[in-house]
C-alpha cells in the first residue's frame, strides 16, 4: 500500500505530555492553501468546548488547520474550557501564519478534568516544525485513546481525467453508537468543492458507515467528523456525475474506517455484520437491527461463540418492530440456524457455531413480513471490554 | 424472620431431571380452594408457550394452581411446545383432582429446545405428594436458574381487624428490563379481592418494583407476574382504604423482591439506587435514568469503583431529555460531585470513591429544569456478567 498523503496536506503528531505514559498526544492537520470544510458533530446536549467552537467556525466553510489532543476531552469544564479550546486554535494559528479562524481544535480522553494548556502551550511550535507531507499516520497516532492500533485509509478517483486523493484518519474503540459517528474522523481530500456539497457528501457516507456501527451503545460528547478540501488537483466537483464519483470514494474511506473502529473496539473479538430484511419498513428494520446489535446478551453469546439463537429472537420480539414470531429466519452466513421461528436442530447448531468461531460473519434476520431492510456493523462484548472501562481512569 | 407461608396454600419443589446439575427444576403452588387470579406478562413480541396458555386462562380470573419448570423456557417451540404446556396442565390437575382451567403454567430456561415433556409428565405425581404449607422455600428454589440463591419474602396486613399475609417468590438474574419485569413472580395471598382489583393493584404495584429495576436491559420471552388470592382469611378489600392498605403491602412485597433480583443479578457486584429530579417532565426524567442505568460505561465505571462521573454526563446529554448541560448537578450518596455541569475536584472525589466501595448506594442527577423525577435500581455491569453469559449454555 502506498504512503498516506494527500497533495498539499502536511500533518503531524508528537508526545507534549498530556497522556502520562509519553505516547503521543497532540496532532496537526495543515493545508498549503486555505481549504473548504464541512462537518458533523455529535448530537449529545453535553458537547465538549472544542465542538462548540467549531461548530460556530465551520459556519464560515473556510479551514487550513485542526490541532487535535488526545488525553484530556476539554468537556465539562466551562467557560474556562472554551478559553483554552480558543487559546490551542490562537497558538497555532499565530505560529503557522495563518488567521485564528482557520485552526478548528479537537480533544478526545477524560471528561471532566481542565485541560493541561500549559504542555499545550509548550508543544505547538514544535508539533508546527514536524509537519510534513508523510506525517498523517503520526497525526492518527496522536489522537489515539483506549485504540490499540491507529486508523488511516487513503483511495483514489477521477473526474474529467484528473485524478484525486481522498485521506483519511481515525480514532475511537468506545462510546459508539449509530446516532452520531466514531468520536474523531479527519478526511482531506485535493478536490475542489463548495462547502455545501462536501456537507451533502459527508451526511451521506456517515450515513453509511459511521452511522451503522455501534460497539457499547454509548455517545460521546466530543464526536467530530470533519471533511477539507484544498482543490490542489484541478478536479472540480461540479455535475452530479462529479458528484456521484467523489460520493463513492469519500463512501469507501468511511467505511473503511469505520469497520477498522469496530474491530479495534474495546475488548472487540469479532466483527459482526448484522442484516436484517423482510421488514415491513426500514424503520422497523432498522429497530430490529439496533435491539439486537446493542443486546448485552447477543453480544455476550457472539464472544462466547454459542449458537444461541433464542437470544436473538428474544431481541428481535422486544424491537417495538411488527415482527411474527413464526415468520422469523435467521442465518449465520450462510447456515440457515432458525426457520420459521424454530430452531432447526443440533447438527445445523454445529455448522453455525464453526460461523461464530471465525473473527468475522454475516447475521442475517429475515423477518418475511415486507421489504424493509437494514445493516448495521456490530461486535462481541468480551470479559476484556469490561476490564477496560473499569479500570480506565487508574 | 417467621417461616414463608400463606394460610391455604401448599407449595413443592423437586429435581426431575430437567436440570443436568441434579438441582431442583419443578415447582407448584395450590390453594385449597380456587383463588382469583390477575397476571401480568412479557410485551416481548415472541412470547413463550405458557405465557400464551397463561393469558387465555387469566380471563376467567379463576386459578387454583400453577406449575412451572426451570431448565427449559419452552419458547420458539411452535405448536408442540403448546401442547406440552397444555399436558403440564393436564397431568397436574388430574393429579391434584381439579379443573383444567385452574392449572397455570410458567417455564425458565433456555429458548428453543423441545420441553422434555416426559421427565415433567414422571415427576408431577412425585411433586404433588411433596405438597405442604412450608413448601414455599423449595418452590423458589425450583425456579431458579442463573439466580445464585432462591427470592421469597412475607409481610403482613389488617384490614377491619381481619390479618392478611401476603407471601412472594421470584426468580431472574439477567433479561430483566424497566418495561416489563422479572422473568417469574408468583405472589399468594389470603385476603379475598375480585380479579379486577387484584389486577389493578398488581400493575400499580409491578410499576414501582419490576418496572423500576434494569439489569442488562434485555426482556425475557417468558415474563410472567401473577397475584393469587384465596380469601380464606376473610379479609375483604371492598373499600379504597382496604384497597390503599392492601396496596402497602403488595407494594412491600414487591419491592422487595425486585431488590433482591437487582442484587443477585448476573456478575452483579453493586445495587445503585438512580435517582433523577429537576427534569422538566417525569417523562423526560425517565428518559435519563434510563439511559444511564443502561449505560455500559457508566455500568462498568460502577464496577471499577470510578467516580468517572463525566460518563454519567455523557449518558445524560444523549438521553433525548430537555438539559442544560451548566445546570446539571450530579451526587453519590450524599457527596456532591458535579456542581453546574463542572467536577467538584480530587478532594470531593476521594469522597465519592468511598461511597462506589460500597455494595449499595444512591446515585442522583439533578438536572435543575423543572419538577420531573425518576427512579430505577440498576447495578454495575462486570467481568463476570460476560463471563457468565458466554458460557451459559456451555
Amino acid at each position: 500500500m502506498s504512503a498516506i498523503m494527500c497533495p498539499g496536506f502536511k500533518a503531524a503528531g508528537i508526545a507534549s505530555g498530556l497522556k502520562k505514559n509519553g505516547q503521543k498526544d497532540l496532532g496537526l492537520i495543515y493545508s498549503e492553501v486555505p481549504a473548504k470544510v464541512a462537518g458533523v458533530f455529535t448530537k449529545n446536549r453535553v458537547k465538549a468546548a472544542p465542538v462548540l467552537l467549531d461548530m460556530e467556525l465551520v459556519k464560515s466553510g473556510s479551514c487550513q488547520a485542526i490541532i487535535v489532543n488526545s488525553g484530556n476531552a476539554n468537556c465539562c469544564t466551562g467557560e474556562q474550557g472554551l478559553r483554552d479550546a480558543k487559546t490551542m486554535a490562537r497558538l497555532t494559528a499565530s505560529e503557522l501564519g495563518i488567521p485564528n479562524e482557520l485552526v478548528f481544535v479537537a480533544s478526545t480522553g477524560v471528561i471532566g478534568e481542565p485541560l493541561p494548556i500549559e504542555k499545550i502551550k509548550t508543544g505547538v511550535p514544535d508539533l508546527v516544525r514536524s509537519l510534513q507531507p508523510k506525517g498523517i499516520p503520526d497525526l492518527a497516532r496522536s489522537i489515539m485513546t483506549t485504540d490499540s492500533v491507529p486508523k488511516t485509509a487513503l483511495a483514489q478517483g477521477v473526474v474529467e481525467g484528473k485524478t484525486f486523493t481522498v485521506a483519511g484518519v481515525a480514532k475511537g474503540a468506545g462510546m459508539i453508537r449509530p446516532d452520531m459517528a466514531t468520536m474523531l474522523c479527519f478526511v482531506f481530500t485535493d478536490v475542489e468543492a463548495p462547502p455545501d456539497i462536501l456537507k451533502e457528501t459527508l451526511v451521506k457516507a456517515a450515513d453509511r458507515s459511521f452511522n451503522r456501527i455501534t460497539i457499547d451503545g454509548d455517545t460521546s460528547t466530543n464526536d467530530t467528523v470533519m471533511v477539507m478540501a484544498n482543490g490542489l488537483s484541478g478536479a472540480v466537483i461540479g455535475s452530479l456525475d462529479h458528484k456521484n464519483n467523489f460520493q463513492k470514494v469519500l463512501d469507501e474511506i468511511f467505511l473503511n474506517l469505520a469497520k477498522q473502529l469496530v474491530k479495534d473496539g474495546e475488548g472487540v473479538t469479532k466483527l459482526v455484520e448484522l442484516v436484517v430484511r423482510g421488514a415491513v419498513s426500514d424503520s422497523d428494520a432498522r429497530k430490529v437491527a439496533d435491539t439486537v446489535a446493542h443486546s448485552p446478551l447477543v453480544k455476550t453469546s457472539f464472544f462466547g461463540e454459542d449458537a444461541n439463537w433464542g437470544r436473538i429472537v428474544g431481541a428481535v420480539g422486544r424491537a417495538g418492530a411488527k415482527v411474527n414470531p413464526d415468520n422469523i429466519d435467521v442465518y449465520f452466513d450462510d447456515v440457515q440456524m432458525v426457520k420459521a421461528g424454530m430452531g432447526c436442530g443440533k447438527d445445523v447448531e454445529a455448522e453455525a457455531t464453526k460461523v461464530l468461531c471465525k473473527s468475522e460473519f454475516v447475521v442475517t434476520i429475515d423477518l418475511n413480513m415486507g421489504r424493509g431492510s437494514d445493516l448495521i456493523y456490530t461486535c462481541d462484548f468480551s470479559v476484556d471490554y469490561v476490564r477496560i472501562n473499569a479500570d480506565y481512569r487508574s
